[in-house]
This record gives structure tokens, sequence and C-alpha cells, in this order.
């Protein structure tokens, strides 16, 4: 049920019910039935929809070349802390509108900025007793919570793998922070994303040092948040670039090499952008299957690039044949480890109707679960499986199992190969895989 | 001094000296002198320049929309083995005529592929034997050996990660017998380069199980070739997409990721090619940094890319600017390990004379050469590696020390940011560092 | 009816027919219903399906990393026209059981070039008279003729476009042979894709002699063929890179401004093909739009591309929903002028069974069918163009109506602005407009 | 000499002298000596060069994800046209300081917009006569003004290009007043850079009336100020895309198109920028070749893009072989029409010091003189001219002529090729042209 505060801020917008494709009404969901059974789960377990605090309820719409366009009624007050428990307000009157579970946050989407460390740690601490409060009252939950150590000009040389250490110091203390918050509101897990965590040249860093204190850094934090009883995962976010020229977790290979390479496996695992996928030249669904094959797949940022565009555009879901793909990757994997499937999209700079907010993420939250339907029927209905299963069949038997169980060396293979002629031809039939996903879909 | 065979090949083209910038001759190196003692080393030592058999003796110049266009005098008799021959010597007299050092090979650049296997091991066998005369005739040696497991139809979906047994076995054999050949010429290293290890389309792909089948064939090859006594260097060349739409071996990081997956950290580094490199998204001096921070940078494939086309061009490298970035990664970086500068280039479709071989190779030996004497300067006699410590040293002393000794906590850094106030503004400089380049370069 | 000449090729496949989405069966049509009515038209006549000549009698998977793959049964004969006769049957038997009313060629890809021009027009007569018959006896049609200037090596440099005059004349005598056989086949359309008509490098390159020279070009081709009784349309085709590294044709509108600048305009149009457009770029329903609004909108070549590679990978269309919108275009510029959809697509290098190629154009076939439904759908029963209206609806009345029947000065908008102060905030809704298209497709 | 206001903001920094390339003094030329004469002029009149005033003045580094970094000791009056004086100060102190003799403008640059237009005009017209003091004390002039109408929120759809006519009326209010003060200013050209003129989908889209829009509102622009006796050019500033998904000024050849199509080609050239080149997937060179081949050569705006970033980064200039290969252009198309070099360059985010200002132009001038002097060492002293004169000298006499003249039908080229035989292979050499560059740059 809706909870609204002092004031409503979507007037006119109820809560968003399923109504099926045939419906005429743009503020239903034709296809998101939360209660729905597919491959076992009713679809609000699969996915765990999140609202992202920090485009939903505090982006205005700026972009390098104009400043916001959308006026907020929730962004009024001049007294800091007020202006937060109104936004909260806003977030939960939309989250419990959308039916949504969960919300994400950076520390200070949820306030402003104050201009001390410890005047900043006091009016975080306030507004997360609010949220206590909104959380219990709503139900809803915090999927995870990180900090912004990016956006301050303090980090414009980046946080932990900043030059001096003194900003170094201040990214930890800033952390520690919304650890701290992020453990009082029992948010169930933590992301880091290196927003400046990379290069702007090349010829003035120090790229070992950097990437050695970024791995310090990490350790720090998870020992920090472990002592304090901390249950969740943390996720790293790969991104390739922008706002630096290089992140340094370019993307989910590039992290999970970070993740071994300081030790950290048993506690991070990754949350996948889609357009940070496709910024790193990968489709969504290979960078789901490249975490998921290391046993990281632990979240989605769900959002879109624009092919021709060469920036995060950030927008909202909508193409079900792709989305598709990333599903029969999410269904054949078992779902995120810890995680959920967080909108991190914003409306268009001109889409400045606070209906626009609703409109999207029903867009994105209805394209998720047609896809995840598709993907469903493509593996329980179609030969896909069967067929991929043959393809790979000269594993389960013979001197093909025993490769794979390593029992072979080199000379095996050359004597094996001696003795069996060329292999037969074997067409990959990707016209035809092509073909099965969209009958079915 | 030039060795020439049975017939000289590239008539009228002597031995290209070293003549200076001034030299009106086209056919005469103006930056690369050989014995020039550059940051301890002579330029000869530094880059161990190699020929590429496969472009400069092998490609005509087909593509996608047209067959080759050269014709090369070096191919023309119709017995494999013979033609083999005519073609070895062809190429050692263009290195001997280039004065480079050493070469470069897959299997089947040395000769033509037989119908069977035992037939093409016999093949590549007798042309060993005659390389053997080359090289000691010469001196010339053998940078690097490798297999091509990707040109034959056969290889159509992977060599060792295909999802046929009998093909993997196959590339398995012919990987024996390229080894055996790279051993038998005193081959310095081994190289994969996975042609078609990556897949055309997701959705007929185990990705798991043909990365593993990747892991253990690499470590089945390594353990061949150890017990045979090989004590070089094994190296796997990223790159990110091409053939296939996806390649395992993505760029430097995802390699590193691999070797280290699959327990291969003691006998494998990188080969940084830079073409993969901007395929990738990736600068080539980004690479080589990347390799040399996990100690395995290799070797490198030496060409460029163009920014403005999607595919491996190959070209020959020209500018100066961007290799002078990459040459003060390799000085810092103390050079390779174990490998060279392979040029792995072609000349464009259109360069269908003899004569541009050598103009090509001398502009590349030239750009790097130049490039090397600029970094140099850049080093010993600009202000730049002075800027660069400077910029780093709060991790010389004090609570910086502290911090890279592994000395302190999370709370350690939130009690020193709640102490110390807001870090100072430290401009990056890029566009300083960016001007000493250019004043000395 | 399936035309089969003196031997079956597809042995074992029938004629395609439709089933319905529900069959099971591979080898049928799921949307595409020919006869079947849309906004007026059956899709038999808004398609106009193509078969194009090269790609699926010719194409045996070569890539710039292998040979062919595919061993077509048709490719057999040693004799260049009796070969060239069993390829035609083969396209025919493909076409009709296809049940595609039209084919598209290049010169050589009906039949081997000859050393000389005058055997091979001789060739080019002979198998023209056999394709005669074959048009004859199936009812199938010639959609365009094209000429292949840039696969042979005498090309190398361009052929319009060639620094040497006696290139250009070979060229030329070329286009003048193909122009004569489809004039003698009733080609209803003449296609200039300029494969080589750009450059490798600017350094080398008289860029506006060699532009002034491909104008001079195609105004000479298009006398001749209008001077022999031509009543078709000439189409470009742009393309931005490769095999150069900039094409002339760069893209639709660069195509249309040497349309414009060379006099062509009443007998030019551009045939536009999907990866063209996304090397470009653009999408495909940009380049479409851009040609719609300049009168040219003439043909399409159907085929998609790789978001993640930089080439052009030819797969078969698969994307509904990129194709919906492209339809949305298509049925707004009331189809196309003169020419037809072909399907310039190639089945993957390890797609090798015969029945591939048929599986790939049933599922490129279903795609526009599929699109074509949808977006007449949602032009007919969705909100979708009346939101559209109300947008632009400013300009049917008023001073709007005045400002595009020309009447209004700078200062009537100075004096206009001067008195209505700050305009209204109007979202562009472009969420709901996605949500609209999803819905309904 | 330096002109200083009533307070000198760029303290301890003096005028920028030429102390060639030896000099330690980063606050010298090193390259870029004003008086130098090359090809016949002095460098200074070749380049004309131009500080921006929105990014030298106005750009604090703010960039989507965290606001400006930079303190600007001239932006802190509270007062608009005072804090407008105060910045107009600091400009002549920069351009003096600098040596230049240009600056560019958008309207709101030069001072705050206010609520209403007609305050706005107010105020811009009491800083134009600010401006006119501060150019007849310096000698500074105005090289061209544009109108910023892409910031404001209200044309969040675009300007002239709006859905709603009250926001074209609006833009054309503004562009009226923006050239009444460039016109005051005498300033030698004026600029369209259609900042938000495209689309962000093309689903809500009528590009077809949008751009007839733009067509009418060029016109009108036009006509106004030369009735007002502006005698200066028109210049298009083409950009494929960012902010918008599509910008209708894509690149050279599409303005070209635009200008013809809406009958402007008397009145209007083009403002090339770099990075803008590069976006839309062309080198700078070339479309300064594509400009100067259709006589509209106008003006550049230098700067450069990140080649593995694909949004518009505006570095400052640093690579001297491309800038070699863009002056290669200008020198042989004779320079620009009218305009300058404009440096639409900012220091990175982090290059906070006051300092970075003048490195980073002191870079860029120093850039495109090295590249000057190189370009014309390679045309004075190279073969590279005759090189190419001679790759096209077989249009210089025979057929080759006539076909130039136009005197050659189809049928002749048929004849000519028949009786001709095959053509020579001659190389296109590119190699060595890029040798020739390198040897002399």
């Amino acid at each position: 049920m809706a909870l609204i505060g002092d004031k409503e801020y979507f007037k006119g917008i109820g809560e968003i019910k399923y109504e099926g494709r045939e419906s005429d009404n743009p503020l239903a969901f034709k296809f998101y039935n939360p209660e729905q059974l597919v491959a076992g789960k009713t679809m609000r377990e699969h996915f765990k929809f999140a609202m992202a605090y920090w485009h939903t309820l505090c982006g205005t719409g700026g972009d390098p070349f104009g400043p916001g366009t959308k006026q907020f009624p929730w962004a009024t007050s001049s007294d800091a802390v007020q202006a937060a428990k109104e936004k909260a307000d806003a977030a939960f009157e939309f989250i419990t509108k959308m039916g949504f579970d969960y919300y994400c946050f950076h520390d200070f989407d949820l306030v402003d900025e104050a201009s001390t460390l410890a005047e900043s740690e006091k009016r975080i601490q306030e507004i997360v007793e609010y949220l206590k409060q909104k959380q219990d009252a709503s139900g809803a939950k915090l999927l995870w919570g990180t900090s912004n150590c990016f956006s301050n000009p303090r980090y414009m040389n980046g946080a932990a793998s900043n030059p001096n250490f003194d900003v170094v110091a201040r990214a930890g203390a800033q952390v520690k922070i919304a650890l701290d918050a992020t453990m009082a509101l029992d948010g169930e897990n933590y992301v880091f994303w290196g927003g400046r965590e990379g290069y702007m040249s090349l010829l003035n860093t120090n790229m070992k040092l950097e990437q050695d204190n970024i791995g310090r850094f990490l350790n720090m934090a998870k020992d920090y948040a472990r002592s304090q009883g901390f249950k969740g995962t943390f996720f790293i976010e790969p991104k390739p670039m922008e706002p630096t020229k290089h992140q340094y977790d370019f993307d989910a290979a590039t992290s999970i090499n970070t993740i071994r390479e300081y030790g950290l496996e048993n506690d991070f695992k990754l949350n996948i952008e889609v357009n940070h996928a496709t910024l790193a030249q990968h489709t969504f669904q290979h960078e789901l299957q490249v975490a998921a094959n290391a046993g990281m797949l632990g979240s989605i940022d769900a959002n879109r690039g624009d092919y021709q565009n060469g920036w995060d555009t950030d927008q909202f879901p909508n193409n079900v044949l792709e989305t598709t793909e990333a599903m029969l990757v999410f269904l054949k994997s078992d779902g995120l480890q810890g995680g959920g499937i967080n909108f991190d999209a914003k409306t268009r700079r001109n889409s400045t109707d606070l209906e626009d907010i609703f409109l999207a993420h029903i867009g994105g939250a209805d394209t998720f679960a047609r896809a995840l339907i598709l993907a469903d029927e493509v593996l329980q209905k179609s030969p896909y499986q069967s067929l991929l299963d043959k393809r790979y069949s000269s594993f389960q038997s013979g001197k093909g199992a025993d490769y794979v169980a390593g029992k072979l060396s080199l000379s095996d293979l050359y004597d094996y190969a001696g003795t069996h002629g060329e292999p037969e031809q074997i067409s990959g039939k990707q016209e035809l895989y092509e073909n099965i996903l969209n009958q079915y879909s």
C-alpha cells in the first residue's frame, strides 16, 4: 500500500497494478505481475526490483550542455535535513506506489553533504533514523548502500586511488560512515563503483601504486564491516570509462582479476550494469555470463545505452529481445547471489512530467518481466537447451570426458588426432538458435 | 650481411643502413641506428626487431572484398616444400637486408599444410631443417613460434575451445608439432593467439566449459614443452574481437585473469599488440602498463590501427608521439621479459611494389627508434619524472607510508580525516605533462 | 512452385510455407505470410523480397583469418559457363522454394570473370540468356543489377575514382556490360555501391578530382542507360568505410549531397543497408528517414550488424523491435520507390549446412513480417500518431503556420517572443512512446 | 601589451613570449612565433588564434559526475553586469598576455541571462559597450559571435527545431540580439552550432518539419543580418551527436547538403571542430578537405578528442603528426575563408591552477605552429607534392584529360578499354608518403 508522507508528491497517480497487455492504461504494468510464478519463483522474488535514489529523486536532468530541467516538489526546503526527509517521503511514496520492495542509495543522495565531515555524519545519522521508520512503515528494504566518492571536487584526482594520502583518508572516513548507515538500515549489500578510480592521463599516473592502494582500501572497508557484523555481500560495479579516460574496473573480467589479486574472492561479487557493459564493447548477457562463471553474479543495475552514442545514457530498458538473452543467462545461472535489479536509469532531460518517472519504471519492469517469461519458455518448451547440450556432448563420454577430467596429455591428443583423421564438420547453427529465440519471444 | 639464396628476390635493394634524418634515401633508416646506445643498451638490444613471416612473406593483400593483389616471386613452385624453401630464402634475404636479428612464424606460414597430419608434420620437419641452416648462415634467430589454429575450416568453431573433442585433439596435435619445431629452432618463446577461441554467438555457447578447456589445453602444452626442456616463455596475445564476435583473451587484464585462474603465472606472460589494444578501447601504453604491473610484459607486436575503422588494420607504426608514450612505459618497466618487437604489420593492399615492404619496415623501425630516444630524453632531461614522484610523495612518509605498509584500518582513516579538515586542492597538471612530452619529442 | 534444374541442390527441402507462430517446423515461416494484407497491400507487395546472388550462392565463408568453409554442390564444374548455369539453377531453386519474387546480382556473381574484357562480356551474355529462361519459367524477376568494380586487383586504388584513367575506362566498360545485362533481364533498378571509391590514406589522395570523376562517371552511366531505354531507378548505396578507410558515399546525407552536387536528383535514389547505417553511427530507421525526407527512399539491403564489432558482419535481421521502428518509417513514407528488400546477408562462417541458408532467410523474412504487422498496429490502434501530431500542432495554425509558410522575419520572432514570456515546458515523453511501441510489439 | 583591468587576475604571469624549443620556461612558446613567416604569411596571419570565452572564462570543470572544481577570481560579484565586466577584464588580460588577436563568445558567456528577454537584452547591450572599450584598448577583435540556444531548459526539445513554435520564436529573438551584439562589436563572422537541433528519439520526432524549420530559421537570420549591413560569413559547425542522440549537422558533408538544400551557399561556410570530426568517425583533415572541396572551409575550432572515449572531451591539441596532416590540407586549400583558429578546448577538471589555462593554450598554439612549419617543409622540400601530382598525371593529357573535360561517353570508355588490355598495376605507396611525412615532422 502506498506510503504517503505529510504531502503527496505524485498526485493523481495511485498504486501501479498489473493489468495485462491489453490494458489501455499507461500507468499499469502490462507484463510485470509480481506474484506470477516463473521457473519456480515469483517475479518479485526473481527480480527484487529497486529504486535508485540518485536518478529518481535527485536527477534533475543536467548534462554537459545545460543545467537541470526538472522541478521536483520535494526539493524545496532550505534546511538540509528537512529537505532530506521530504525527499525520503517522496522516495517511499514512489517505491510503494510502484509496488517495489527495495531501494539503493549513495550517502549524499539521502541528504546534502555538509561543510565538515562531522556535520555530514550527523546529517546522515538523522536521515537514517527517519528512513528506518519509513522502512518499518512500508516494508521496503535497502538492497544496497554505497558512498559517492566522485562528485565532490576533493575527489577530482580519485578517492582510494588519489595521489594524495589526505584524500584517501577522507574517502575512507566517508566509506566508514556509509557502511555504518547501510548496516543501521539492514542493507543487504554494499557497492563500490569507482567513479574516479582510474586516470585522465597515463602520463601523470602511477597506476601500480594507485591500484595497490585500492586493493588495500577495499580490504580495510571489508574488514571494518565484518568487524561490525555485516553479513551482506560487497559488489564491485565495473565501468570502462567516464568520467575518467580509463576506469580501473573496466569490465567484469578485469574486476574479477582485481578481486583475485587482492584476495577479496570470499567477500566480493559483481554488480553488472547494462550500459557499462555496452560501453566496454560487451553485451549485457556477456558480462552476466563472465560473472556467473566466476560465481560472482551478484546484482544488476538495469538500464540501457544507445548504440550510436559513446557515453553512459542510462536509459530505461526497452529491448525485449536483448533482455531475453540476458534472462537466459540469469535463469541458467540460478539468478543473482545476494542482489537484485536496481533501475539505475533516468528519464530523458526533456521528460519533465513527474508522471514520466512512473512510465519509465513501468516500461523497464515490463521489459524484464516479459523477457523472463520468454526466456523460461525458450528453456522449457523449445529445443534450445537440448540443441546446446548436444553440441557439447563429445565431452560427456570417452576421450572427451577424459579430457575434461584432466586425464590426457598433449601427446595423448597427438596420438588421438593421428588415428582419427579429419574431424567431421559440424555447423554451429547460429541462425537456428536465433530463430528459436525469436519464435518464442 | 645479406644472406641471399639461389635467387635474389629483392633485387636492387641492398642492406638498409642508418643514414640519419637528413638522408634523401628512402631506403635508409633515418632514426634507427642499431648500435646507438640509449639508456644503457643498444637499440638492437632494446628492440630485438623481428620480421613476421605471415604478413611479410605470405600476405598477398586479400580482404573481405577482394583477393590478393601482390605477386610474390617466391611463391611460384607447385611443390610445397620447394616453395617453402624459396620462401625461407626470401625471408632470410629480407631479415638480413633489414639488419634484423629475429623472425616469428605460425607453423603453416613456413610451409603449406598437407592433407594429413602426418604429412604436414613431415613437411614442417623438412623446412625446419632448412631453416636451421639459414639461421646458422645468417645468425638470425627465432623470437617465437606459434601455431595457426584458426585458418583451417576445421577450426571454424574454435580450436582448444571447440565444442567437438576431435577438433580439440587435432589442435593439440598441431600445437605439439609447432612446439617441436620451435624447440628445434631454438625459439626463445612460444605464443598463443586464440584466433577463434571465443564465440560468434553466446546463444550456442557454453562459455564456462570452453574456457576451462582452454585452461587445460594451455597447461598441457606447457607441461609438454617443459618436459622436452623448453626454457622459454609462453605468451598469450590478447585481442578483443575479430574474427569471433568476442575473443576470450579480450585484453591484458582479462588474459592475466585467465593466467591466474588456471595457475599459469610462472610460465606465461603477455604479447601486447598495438592494434589489439586499440580495438579493446585501450591505448597501447595502457596495455603495456597493465602487463608490466603484473610482471608479465613479455613481448610486443608492433603495428597500428586506424582510429576511425573498427577492424584490425595492422598498419605499420608511424605515430611518434603515441609510440613515445609507450616507450616511457617500456623504459620505466625495464623493457621486455624474454620477447622483442615483432612487426605484425602489413603493407596496404594497394602497396604492391616489393620495395614497399622495405619502406614500411623502415618507417616502423624509425618510429620506434625515434620514440625510444625521445622517451629517454624526457626521462633524463625533463622535469617529467620529478613531477611524477612529487605527485605521489605523500605515500613516502608519515601516515601515507603507513597506509602503503598496511598498518592502517578504516577507523584510522576516519580518525585522521576527522582531525585534518578538507584536503588541499592539487592540480593534476595534465597539460603540463603533455607539453613536456611534446617539447622533448 | 519450385523450379528445379537438372539436379536438385537443396534436397529434402521443399517450398517454405507460412505455418504460423505455433509451428514446430523450423523450415516454415512463422510470421511471413505473403498474401496477408497489411495497410492495404500484401506482404509480398510491400517487401518484394530478393535473394542476393553473392552471399547466397557464392559466399563460402572466407574471412581475413581463413578461407571458405562451405562446400557448394553447384560450384563444381571447371567450365565457367557450365558452372554459372548450375549456380543459376541453384539460385532459382532457392528463390522459388523460398517463395521470393526477386533476385539481385553483381556481374561476376553470375559467372567468373575471364582474362579479357571481350571474353568476360561473352560469358555474361551467355548466362544472361540462360537467366532469361529461368525468369520466364519461374516468374522471378531481377530487382536490380550492379557491377563488381572492387574485387579485381585492378580496382585496388578505386574504380571511377582511380588515379589512373585506364582503370576508370575499364570500370566504365564493365558498367556498360552490366547495364546491358540488367536491361536484357528487365532489371527494375541498377545499383552503385562504391566498394573502393574512397581512400586508404588522405595523404596520397586528390579527393576533389576523385569525387568529380565519380560525378562524371555516374552521369555517363545514366546517360547511356537512358539512351538504351532503361526506365528504372539508379540507386547509390551508402557505406561509411570498409574496405577503404573512408568511403565517399559515407551515409544517406552524404550521398544525397553527392546526388545534388552532380545533378543526378531526377534519376538516382538510395539503397539503404542496415549494417552500413550502423557502421556510420546511425540507426537503420534514421537512414530510411533521411532518404524519405529527400524523396529518395528507393530500396533496402536487409541485414544487421553487431553492435560490439566494427566491421560489416552482414548478419540476417533478427531484432523485431528495431525493425518495427524501421517499419514505422517505411509505412509512413509509403514504402519504397522502385526497389524492394534484398537480403544482403550471409550465414556465419561456421553455419555450414545447406539448410542454414534457408533457416537464415526464413528468420529474416519473419522479422520483417512481424515488424510490419506491429508497426501497422502501432499506427492504427495505439495513440502513437495522435501524440505525435499533437506535439507539432503549434505549426498548424496562427503564427506557427505563418512561420511554416515563410511569412515571418527574424524581427517578427523577436516581437512575438517579447510579448509572449517564457514558453511553457512540454515533456518530450520519450518513455511513453517507447512503452507504446513495446506494448504493441 | 597586456591589458589589465582594475584587478590583475593572472598574477605572476606576464606576456607569453616565443623562446624556442630549448627554453626551460613552461610559460613560453617553444614553436609559436607570431611574426615568423611560413609560406608567405606570418603565423599570426595564418592562424588568427582566438580565445573561447566559454571554456576559458566560464568553464569551472563540472561534468555529469560532479560539479565544477575551479575557483575563478573574476566570478565573485553578485551583480550580473559587474561580474560580466570583471570577466571581460580577465578575458582581455588573458588574450593580451597570450598575444592572441581574437576571441569568440556565446551571448550568455558574456553575461548571465536574466529572467526576461528584455532584461537579458539590456545586459548584453551593457557588456557590449564595455567590450568595445576593451577591444579599442587592446586591439583584440571578435572572430565570431554565436547564441547559446541549448543550455536554458526552454531549449530542451531544440531551438529552431523545437516542436513548439513559441520556443522557435524565442530562439529567433535571442539570435537577433546576438547578431546585433556581434555586429556592434565588428564581429567578423557568426556561428550556428545546433546544440540541441537534433533528436533524442526518432519515435517522437517529425524530422522533415524540424529540418525545414531550421532551413527557414537560418535564412531569416541571414536576411536580418544582411539587412543590417553585416558583411561577415555565417558558419555552421557540424557535430554528430551529444547532447542529442543525433545532431542534424552530423558532419561536413551533411552540413553542406543542408546549406545547398536551403539555398544558403552564398552566405554560409563551415566551422570545423577537431573533436566533432572524430566523434563522426572522420579525421580532422578529412573534414577540412570536404569543406575545402566545396569552397566552404571557413574556420576551425581547435581541440582534440580521446580516441578511446566516445564523448566530446575538448582537450587541447597536442598531436603534431595529426595536426601536420591537417596543415597540409590547410596550406593546399590556401587557409581559412574568413575565420581563424579558436581554441574550443578546456583544461581537465583536475587542472585547477589558473596557470594551467596558460599552459594549455601554449601547448595548443605550439602544436599548430610546429605542424604548420612541418607541413610547409613537406610541401616545399620533400618529394611529397610531386609524387602526388604524378599519381594523377593520367588526367592531364590524352583521353584522361578528355574525361575530365566531359568529352567522353560510357561507350567511349568501353571502346578504350576494349583496345587497351589490362591496366598496369600501380602501387599506392601509402607507406612512402607516411615515411616522408614522418621524416619531415
